[in-house]
C-alpha cells in the first residue's frame, strides 16, 4: 500500500474543512489516538480531526481518497485488538463529537443516534421509557465503534451483538459518496444485505454516520443467580442444560476459579473459588422468573452444583456483573509491572469444555498464568495470559500459546475472534478459517475502498 | 444482458455432467419449472438439470459462465414473487436431489444440509431430539429457497428470519469456485460479513450447496391463544402492548375479519367474524406460561379485546395455524376464475395500524376485494388483492393499488419486501427504497457474477 505522507497542505486541506478546535497535530492528541486499550504497539497518527457532521466526513473522505491518505475512524480506544491503531499514520476520525441520540421512536423500540454516542449513555436516556440497547461490551464504547467491531457481551446470549440490533446505518464511503443501507422496518427481504456487510468491517470499508438501533422492553422483572461446580466440565455441562431446557437466559457466564478469587478480593463477593456460573433471567413478572430459577436449580444440581444462590435483586446482580467487566483491569492491578494479552475465541457448544480443557493443559505445560472467563452461553472464550513487560522469552511463549489456542478454536469448527474483532492480532489466522472466501473479501474492500485508505492494515495482513 | 442460446452442444455437454435421467429438456419438466406461486407469468427454460453434489454444481456453472447461459436456482417453487421463474430461460438447476440431512449435531443446536431438504422433512428427523429448525413460510418450501429468499413466517418474531438461523454456508460461485463462509461457533467478529450477503440474494451471487442452520430446543411447553377485537387498531395497540411487556410471543398474527370468516367457513374454527389475534408462546412449563398467558389476557383487555380464548394446546394451535397458513389457498377456492396478487410490505410498529388503514380505505376506494392478514409483531402486512382471469381493467387497478401499497410503505420508512423477496414484482420499487446504494447493489452482483448468468432479470431492473 503507497499512502501520501501528511504534509502541510493536506494539512491545511483538513483544517479548513472543520472548527479551528476540531483539527490537531498535537503531541498529546497523537498520543491519545495512538493506542487502544489491547497489548498491541501504539502508533500515532500525523492528525486528528473531529468531525461533528455527516458533510464534514464526506468532505475529508473525498479529499483523502483523492490524496490517497489513511484514514482510520475512532470510537473510545475501548477496542481490544488494535482495530482503530493507525498503522500507516495519516488521519484519525475521532467521531466524539458526533455524539447526539438524534430520536427515540419508543413505539418501534428504535433510536436514531450519531456514532459517537456512548452505549451506556444512550441506556441512561432509554431507562425513563422502559427500554434499552441490549449489547453490552462493558467498557464505555460508542455505538460506532461497536458497529465497527460487531461488539457484544453478556446480554447478547439472548438479545444478540451488535449485528442484530442494528437496522439502518448511513455511510460514507471512502469516495465522500453517503449510502443509506436497511430499513426501518423490523424485517425485510429487500436486496443485498448491505448492512451486515458494514456491521463488523472495522471501518475499512466505509464510516458510519447515523444509525437506526433496535431496542429492547426493559425487563419488568430481573433475578440473576451464582452457581459453582468442582469442575469446569461439570459448569460446562450445566449451560448447556440450561440452554436446551429454554430457560432463555439474558446471561450466562462462566469464570474459572483464578477469576472468582480475583473478584472476592476487590469486591468482597464471598464466592467460592470454584468455577461459577453467572446467570441472569429476564421476564415479565416475578413469578414468572421463579419458575425459572427453580428449573435452573434442577438443571445445575444434576449437573453437580456444588452450590446455587438465587433470588439476588438487581442491586446484587449488577455487583456481581460489575465485578465479572471489571475482570480485565483486576488482573492488570493483580499483576504489576505485567502486560496482558487477550485471547477471544469462540467454538461451538459441543467443544466448548474441551476448549476450555485444551486451554488450561496449554497454559500450564507453557507454565504461563492466565485467567479464563468466557460468555459460556455463546461459546465464547477469553483468556487473559499475563506477563511481565520487556520479557522477550515469555512474551514470545505467550504469542505461541495464543496462537495455538486460536488454531484449537478452528480445528473446532469456530472462529479467530468471537467478539473483538481481527484488528491487527488476528490477521494472521483469517486465511486459517476462511480459505478462499478471504479473497472475496479482499475483493469487497477493493470494491468498496478500491486506494486502500479506511484502516489501512487491517483485517488482511498486507 | 446478452446469453447464448441453449444450442445442442450445450445441451450435450450440460447431459454429460450428470446421470441421464438428471438433465431433461421435455415439455412437461419445462413446464413444471416455469412458474411458482406468484401471479407473476410463467417463463420455461430450455433445460432443466438436478444435481446431486457440489461438484456437478460447480461443473454446471463454470461452463454456464464461460457460455454466457442463465442458470436460475429451482427449489419447490413456493415463492412468492416469481423468484426463481427463468426470465431469459437457459438452464434451471432444480436441487430437489440434493435433499440429504447431512448431520444432525444435538449438543451444538446445529444440522448441515444440502439445499434441496424441505424444512417441514428436517423438522420431522429433529422432533425426535428434540430441537428444530424455526423459519416457518408456511409451503413446503426448501432450505436453499429460503436462504434465497431470507424466509420467515409467524415464528420469525420469536426465533428470527432464516437469516438469522444460518450459521455457515457452501457455495459455488459463477465462474464455479466453491468458498465456504461464516462459521460454526454461535457468534463471530471474524471479517467480513459474506454470509448474510449470500442470504436473500435470491441466487444472483452464487448457489448455496451446503447449509449448517442454526436450531432451537423445542419448548417444553406450548400454549395458544386467540383475541377479538373491535378494529384493527385496537388488536394493533395490544400487539404493541404484548411486545413492550417483553412476554416474548413466539407468534402474534392479525387477521381481518375477512380473513376470519374464510377460516371459520372451511375449518369450522367457529371464531367471532372480527379483527382477531393469534398468539403462541413457548416456554420451559406450564406454569410458567399461565402467567404470560393473565398478562396477555389483561393487556389485550385493555386494549379492548371483545373475547380471549386462552389455553389453546397443541392440537388446537395446530388447526389454527393450519387454517392460517392455508389461508393463500382459501382466498382462491372462494373466487374460482380469479387470480390472487400478494402484496408483503413490512412498516415501523409505530405506523402498523396507520398502514392497515391505508390499505383498507385504498381497497374501498379502488372496490377491490382484499384480505388482510400479517405477521403483526414484525409489522409484515399481507394484502391478496383478488380480480377475474383475464379482466384486464381490473388487473390494471390491482396493479396499481398494489403499487401505492408499497409506496406507503417505504414513506413509513418500512420496506418494499418483509419475507417474499424482490423477484420480479418488486425490482419497480428498489431505487426508491435503497436510493444510491441501490448501485453499490449492482456493483456487488457485477463483482460475483461478472458475466450476469445467476437467475438474470431479478432484483434489479434490466
Amino acid at each position: 500500500m503507497i499512502f501520501s505522507p501528511l504534509n502541510d497542505a493536506h494539512k491545511n486541506a483538513f483544517r479548513s474543512m472543520v472548527a479551528p478546535d476540531r483539527f490537531s497535530t498535537g503531541k498529546s492528541h497523537l498520543n491519545l489516538h495512538a493506542a487502544d486499550q489491547s497489548f498491541h504497539a501504539p502508533r500515532r497518527p500525523d492528525a486528528v480531526i473531529w468531525p461533528v457532521d455527516r458533510e464534514e466526513v464526506s468532505r475529508i473522505l473525498s479529499y483523502a481518497d483523492a490524496h490517497r491518505i489513511p484514514v482510520t475512524a475512532w470510537g473510545a480506544g475501548t477496542s481490544m485488538e488494535g482495530n482503530p491503531i493507525p498503522l500507516f499514520g495519516g488521519l484519525v476520525a475521532d467521531f466524539s463529537r458526533m455524539n447526539r441520540i438524534l430520536d427515540i421512536r419508543g413505539t418501534d423500540f428504535q433510536a436514531d443516534v450519531e456514532p459517537g454516542v456512548i452505549y451506556q449513555d444512550l441506556n441512561n436516556q432509554l431507562r425513563f421509557k422502559g427500554l434499552f440497547f441490549p449489547p453490552d461490551p462493558g467498557a464505555r464504547a460508542t455505538i460506532g465503534g461497536m458497529i465497527a467491531n460487531n461488539a457484544s457481551g453478556p446480554h447478547t446470549i439472548r438479545y444478540g451483538s451488535t449485528r442484530d440490533c442494528i437496522l439502518r446505518l448511513t455511510v460514507v464511503l471512502a469516495g465522500g459518496k453517503v449510502i443509506r443501507i436497511g430499513t426501518r422496518a423490523s424485517k425485510t427481504s429487500s436486496g443485498y444485505d448491505l448492512l451486515h456487510l458494514f456491521i463488523g468491517s472495522e471501518g475499512t470499508l466505509g464510516l458510519v454516520v447515523e444509525a437506526t438501533v433496535r431496542l429492547s422492553g426493559l425487563p419488568e422483572a430481573l433475578s440473576a443467580a451464582v452457581a459453582a461446580f468442582p469442575t469446569l466440565e461439570s459448569a460446562g455441562q450445566a449451560v448447556r442444560e440450561i440452554i436446551r431446557a429454554g430457560l432463555d437466559p439474558a446471561a450466562l457466564e462462566l469464570m474459572g476459579p483464578e477469576c472468582i478469587d480475583l473478584m472476592n478480593r476487590e469486591h468482597r463477593l464471598g464466592l467460592v473459588g470454584l468455577p461459577t456460573i453467572f446467570m441472569e433471567f429476564h421476564g415479565p413478572s416475578r413469578e414468572h422468573l421463579e419458575t425459572i430459577l427453580a428449573l435452573a436449580r434442577e438443571l445445575c444440581r444434576e449437573a453437580g452444583s456444588t452450590a446455587f444462590h438465587s433470588g439476588l435483586g438487581r442491586e446484587a446482580r449488577d455487583r456481581i456483573f460489575r465485578a465479572r467487566h471489571e475482570l480485565g483491569e483486576m488482573i492488570l492491578r493483580r499483576h504489576p509491572g505485567c502486560r496482558v494479552r487477550v485471547v477471544d475465541i469462540a467454538v461451538p457448544a459441543s467443544a466448548y469444555s474441551e476448549m476450555i480443557g485444551c486451554a488450561q493443559k496449554e497454559m500450564h505445560r507453557s507454565s504461563l498464568t492466565g485467567y479464563i472467563f468466557s460468555h459460556a452461553g455463546d461459546g465464547n472464550l477469553h483468556v487473559n495470559l499475563v506477563g511481565p513487560k520487556g520479557d522477550d522469552g515469555v512474551w514470545a511463549r505467550i504469542d505461541e500459546l495464543a496462537g495455538r489456542m486460536v488454531e484449537q478454536a478452528l480445528l473446532f469448527g469456530g472462529t479467530a475472534t468471537g467478539e473483538h474483532g481481527v484488528g491487527i492480532g488476528k490477521r494472521g489466522f483469517m486465511e486459517a478459517e476462511h480459505g478462499p472466501s478471504l479473497e472475496w473479501m479482499r475483493r469487497v474492500k477493493a470494491l468498496f475502498d478500491p486506494k486502500g485508505i479506511l484502516n489501512p492494515g487491517k483485517i488482511f495482513l498486507v
